[in-house]
């Protein structure tokens, strides 16, 4: 095997592709320079249409949770009430980074597995209208499952006077995510997943109304004051030291996006998500989440005891060269995840899907090779 | 002009060695896999010597103010006092920190250009032995002074049970900086300076003294607890995705430093400080700050009306592709500082002092072209 030839399919890190390796690997500028003061603005300026915002988005150096804390540090004050709602690891984040704060927290938590939906959102808001804020992680990376945001949006406002506050880290770039027309107050995400970039980017927008509540707000932060990253912007600059040759990867990516048009973009993830939950349902493994809720960035897997999840992981690993992602928390052990995001095409689907077909019989599951792979290549063959 | 040639000689970001940037070019991991698990503990080990500590250095993704927020926050509590020595940008950076968290803060400033000394440390400390913490910056980035931290260190401990925390992000890797033999209970840095990597990468260490009182510490904080760092590293991870291509970065950085030897690249940076300062005598240009003081990482110059900074600086840039840095607040448009640090070389500091002759006989200032040049040779030539 090549080593560096290993096939990364977790959701996030995603693998880099080529030309914004090649874009990183610019010489080193002044982070005061005025020529990155244009390349941020310009930048910031193309992430507006990932956001389906007309507002500015704020580039910051750190990884996605320093921009979920971000978010909470901004809008909600210690001793006021926050509702967060928990689908898996990263909404429990979300509550745990408001305890941390002082605020107090409401969590309406489901199954891991399960989506939040209206029908229980709607009494949860209806008893507790008097929250300031509403967390909620669009794509649930921990579980693969995509939280219907448009909809939990109108709950939210029609409920309470809250901000909705959205993580869209395992989501955003590969998934339509309309913050202005869906009514997100401030929607987070980072440069690791669908943006194709290494970690240490988190970018950040914020509407009017989260604005209003964020000039009030004296944040107990200094680091991740938002105020002070929108004065920098207006100077085009940042308030601290920035990730420069990230940002120069972050531009290559812009082009990238804006070549294959982000509805082309949104129809490769639903079509990779389409074979591999066709695969796997043809391999007679069970999928974590309903087709209604499966995330076109990320499907989970629970072998409930046909297999052992961790065994198949070391023989794709070690047999084959690909690396896919175990649980998290109490499902550690439990399940596996593929990453089907990014740098990632449907004949990368057939490859991963090929891999298991071959670990599985490898541990001794009884499995048909060539199942899963034809599932897979039916839906592709009836879209292409 | 080459565009992509252009000379870097500001105080951060340094230019990226070709090793490190095609380092950081490998393709991406897992953060949670065996082997990025393995590098991560073994590159945190090899910053030791560095830190002139036995602690454990943790690796953190943000600028370097996060380091020295996660510096203040996991340290003092919301009242408490603390000592901020403030001798330009980045000493009244720590006084900012310390005052958005409602610590009160007792500022000891002296006029930019000048240093902290024991001899008014010591009257200051005697009449405030309450304070939690002394915060100081070892290289202040905005003047070129290095304040003498081996003798601060001990006036602390002397007058105080304060814990000594430095700012060293300017300095450390170039300068030595011993923190536990100088008693130096937390150290922090970033990235982009004598590290010679992409902003985006800080580091700290803390003595036993700092964690007997971090543990007793509940930070208003979740990305910046340290406590969270602690626990990660023992399982040979970070508690949230760290920038792993900088991680490799860091890697190829520490076998650069180790294949040169500190005691020599502590002797290259005294050499280029030399170089400089003789170089702009002969120039007849007022350096800020005394030899005794001069940091052998940055040197600043105030022409005191004899020319214009800016118009300097500007020629530099646009006729001789040369980048230095110009002041920042107060000194904005009347000072200009030259960096010598990281993957930079005695003929380095030849160029940079050559491209200023030939800039400040173009902007109609009265030079003799060379005699820079051959003061900078002077030194050099005693020397190797």
């Amino acid at each position: 095997m090549f080593a560096d030839k290993s096939i990364l399919r977790i959701p996030g890190p995603t693998p880099i592709p080529p030309r914004v390796m090649q874009a990183m690997n610019r010489p080193m500028i002044g982070h005061r320079s005025g020529q990155f003061s244009a390349l941020l603005a310009e930048t910031a300026k193309r992430l507006k249409p990932i956001f389906g915002t007309e507002q500015d988005v704020y580039i910051l150096t750190g990884s996605g949770t320093s921009s979920l804390e971000m978010g909470v540090v901004n809008t909600v004050q210690p001793g006021e009430e926050a509702a967060v709602l928990v689908s898996g690891v990263f909404g429990e984040r979300f509550a745990k980074i408001c305890e941390r704060y002082g605020i107090i927290v409401h969590r309406l938590e489901v199954p891991w597995g399960e989506a939040v939906t209206p029908e229980i959102l709607t009494p949860f808001l209806k008893e507790r209208p008097q929250v300031k804020a509403v967390f909620a992680t669009h794509c649930e990376t921990s579980t693969g499952v995509l939280n219907p945001i448009e909809q939990l949006a109108r709950v939210v406002h029609e409920q309470t006077d809250a901000l909705f506050i959205v993580d869209a880290v395992s989501s955003l770039g590969a998934v339509p995510c309309e913050m202005d027309k869906w009514g997100i107050d401030i929607l987070v995400t980072g440069s690791q997943k669908a943006f194709m970039l290494p970690a240490g980017l988190a970018f950040l927008a914020a509407s009017e109304r989260a604005w209003k509540v964020i000039e009030q707000v004296k944040p107990l932060a200094f680091y991740l004051d938002l105020k002070a990253y929108r004065k920098s912007l207006a100077d085009q600059t940042t308030p601290y030291t920035p990730a420069v040759s990230l940002v120069f990867g972050l531009a290559e990516v812009c082009s990238m996006i804006e070549e294959e048009g982000l509805p082309n973009i949104f129809s490769r993830h639903v079509l990779m998500r389409d074979m591999t939950r066709a695969a796997i349902k043809a391999l007679d493994i069970p999928l974590m989440t309903k087709d209604q809720y499966g995330s076109p960035t990320v499907t989970s897997l629970n072998p409930e005891g046909r297999f052992d999840a961790e065994e198949l992981r070391k023989v794709l690993r070690t047999k084959h060269n690909v690396v896919i992602a175990g649980g998290q928390q109490h499902l550690k052990g439990k399940i596996f995840r593929i990453g089907h995001m990014g740098y990632c095409d449907p004949l990368d689907v057939i490859t991963v899907v090929s891999a298991i077909e071959m670990a599985l019989k490898q541990i001794g599951t009884d499995v048909t090779l060539g199942a899963g792979v034809k599932a897979a290549q039916e839906v592709l063959i009836n879209h292409v």
